[in-house]
């Protein structure tokens, strides 16, 4: 296939594996031959496509005075039509306003999945991966995770205290916080049990349930370092600290000091604003590159110690259980993984052709190197396009071109970090871990195209 | 000032200019010394500063056992009482849904002028930068601007045709386009019109209204270039290219064919999702570097020709009158910028002491090179800690601290870009520009603290 620039001239500063135009046109030429079958990205139209769009012979693109031109959706495509949009007064500015979606989105939401857990309080809900762009999660559709629920603590009436082997011990409230030096960084968070349920036979059918509980956003805050140097911290001692969060779990975790003094905040911003309640307005931690539960949410404490704690939530949740029947603890760092997004689990594809196949890959122990993609099941690889700038321990989308031939294919993704760390197939994952783990699968994932264009989740070795 | 790290060991990775623990201590007890005044962030704890906290007597943080410990605000400082959300079930996981900002955040808002213009559907909104972290504006507080009001296009009825000096005249779907290569980039939108109140004398009081026509948002969409290359536009007539928006007032601009070809986008999502209505919903155009009302919203229409067109959209409005009555047309670059959002006009210091001022650089033609910051009105400068990575043609948050002694003060930021331009002062402005200009105001924006701790917008010189 041919992908690389033959007119670099043209495209210029065109990032690499571009289509060339010719092909472009091979592709065109072979859409408007098959008009049965159209793209449908069914969680962005999946509302209109019941109605206007599906009764209408729409392929790739169509060149002016062909059948189906501008307005042929809206009727006789014969007669051209001025849209009310186009005739009418619009919507004045906001006097004073928080802007929301389009009504035509009303499907993108972040879901839960009902039968999970006992409870809707200590559950999660999962993001519309299959409906993003880019690499920045929208504050209100990132996934949620709760212990206890979720609660829109007052500002003024919260504190973060710092104590345990430290000189002074100390009490900051928000104001004080953002009195100091704050850093801004974008960061991915995973939960530790994302694609838990794909270390048995897959039973969920969007990339949404298999790897929603991801996000990346823009955290601003204080460098714990910054505050653990405040407090005066014992140099020698100090070994761990406990971060505990201020819902009615006490959720609280045990970090190595390497990690507290590396890159750890103490954030109250994200993605521009402020924490969302959901996450932990208006303090949490953010912990980069390991696994949710870490990332402690309404954070009231800082606790330095010389040993871990091994609280309930280190100790009875949050471990691997292995073969053996012994069990990973402190298995923090979320490792290098990939997943494809569009096309994936529940989407169609309506016709053969050119796709842009698209995904994201993330790894908690630095910056992604390389995604390669295979549509024959993992018999062939071709690396993927990498968005810049790459960022340390967030996520990085990736996008290859691809022509549909109609016939039957698996899509796979395989990431490679810059400690040159493999993502492993599901079976190799399960050779080392066995099956009864929850946590940490970050197996290659693998969607079926049948010959109708239906995308399915299935595992293939 | 000591600026730098003494114990590098200790705060690793710690970008430069950070306060050192000794500083910080020092600072602390000087707060304690005066615990009269109090920083407030006004946008940001507004609602409750008039009652639970300002009858406090907190100052820079408290050491645990000293007055105002944890929940002093909440009653008596000697009565430790857990709040309600640690002892009770909070709320659960969103079912469907899509989140919400914290009802405390209820003033942070985009704000409407309403005396701008005579109607508010061709008119404005502001962001409220003053409040905003990093460089990532929401989607929900993004700055609007109308020439006839804002529509939410149905996605399945909205076409993009590619006409003119092209081989084939072509029309567009959204998912046709969506099947092309796509590419994700961060940059700054800057209407050309921002601070143009500040062309005469100060006059509006926060850096939402003298700043706030501007954003940031990681924009995913096809590179015209693809979309050139694929109607095959003729190489050797084509000068220009027409963008046409699909609201009643058909917003038309001209584009000189080498920024059509260099980096400007098809676009439809933003931040991650699909655009907001008000945005342009379901496409706009991305025109990095130019003034706002060249990324035409509700795109169209595409024409590729020989000349400039010279439309009313650029021969009536957003044209520059010089000194000597002749017009500057076609000014679309944004040339380097700053501003310090925090503290900003409006904001109150109440309490001497350490600050982080911090603040937003952005250069149309390229990246950021370095922002220096005045806390004397211009006579001393110092750089401040650049927000990496810094990227091209985005914004680049700053930041650097500061130690408040409590006299009057006059605190400025000064931009330099990668190609050496460097923000002009407004006197500097005004000597080429004269004083009837309304858009491209980019000077040096000017902030007074005055003994009490008020921030005011003044210029100084």
């Amino acid at each position: 296939m041919a992908a690389e620039i033959k007119h670099p001239g043209q495209i210029r500063k065109a990032p690499e594996n571009f289509l060339d135009p010719q092909l472009l046109r091979e592709i065109h030429e072979q859409g408007l031959d098959d008009k049965r079958r159209r793209f449908l990205r069914q969680s962005f139209l999946m509302a209109s496509a019941a109605s206007a769009v599906s009764s209408t012979s729409m392929s790739f693109a169509n060149e002016v005075g062909t059948e189906g031109g501008e307005n042929s959706a809206a009727g006789d495509p014969n007669i051209l039509v001025l849209p009310s949009h186009s005739t009418t007064l619009g919507k004045p500015v906001a006097q004073a306003g928080y802007g929301q979606p389009s009504r035509h989105e009303h499907t993108i939401l972040k879901r839960a999945s009902p039968g999970l857990t006992r409870t809707q309080e200590a559950s999660a809900s999962f993001t519309p991966l299959q409906a993003l762009f880019g690499i920045i999660t929208p504050n209100g559709l990132h996934f949620e995770r709760h212990h206890q629920g979720w609660h829109d603590i007052p500002p003024e009436t919260h504190r973060l205290m710092i104590h345990g082997l430290v000189k002074t011990a100390m009490i900051f409230t928000l104001d004080d916080l953002m009195r100091l030096p704050s850093v801004s960084r974008i960061h991915f968070l995973e939960c530790g049990a994302n694609t838990a349920m794909e270390w048995g036979h897959p039973s969920v059918p969007t990339v949404q349930y298999t790897h929603g509980m991801l996000s990346c956003c823009e955290f601003t805050g204080v460098p714990l370092s910054v505050l653990l140097d405040y407090c005066g911290y014992d140099k020698q001692r100090s070994r761990f600290v406990l971060a505990e969060g201020a819902d009615g779990s006490s959720l609280t975790r045990t970090i190595p000091i390497e990690h507290a003094l590396d890159d750890v905040l103490v954030a109250w911003g994200m993605n521009g604003e402020m924490l969302r309640p959901e996450n932990g307005y208006p303090l949490r931690l953010v912990a980069p590159g390991m696994q949710g539960v870490s990332w402690v949410k309404w954070l009231r404490r800082i606790e330095v110690g010389d040993q871990p704690w091994g609280t309930k939530d280190e100790s009875i949740q949050y471990i691997d259980l292995m073969p053996d029947g012994s069990h990973r603890q402190y298995t923090s760092i979320q490792e290098c993984k990939s997943v494809i997004t569009s096309p994936s689990g529940g989407q169609q594809l309506l016709n053969k052709g050119m796709f842009n196949i698209t995904g994201l890959a993330w790894s908690g122990r630095g910056k992604i190197k390389k995604v390669d993609v295979s549509v024959d099941g993992g018999r062939h690889w071709r690396s993927a396009r990498l968005e810049g700038p790459i960022q340390n321990k967030a996520l990085t989308r990736f996008n290859i071109d691809w022509v549909w031939d109609g016939s039957e294919v698996i899509l796979q993704s395989r990431a490679v970090d810059e400690t040159g760390y493999v993502q492993p197939s599901i079976d190799q994952l399960r050779k080392v871990r066995g099956s009864r783990s929850t946590y940490h699968n970050n197996a290659i994932q693998s969607w079926q195209i049948n010959a109708s264009g239906e995308v399915l989740n299935v595992q293939a070795y």
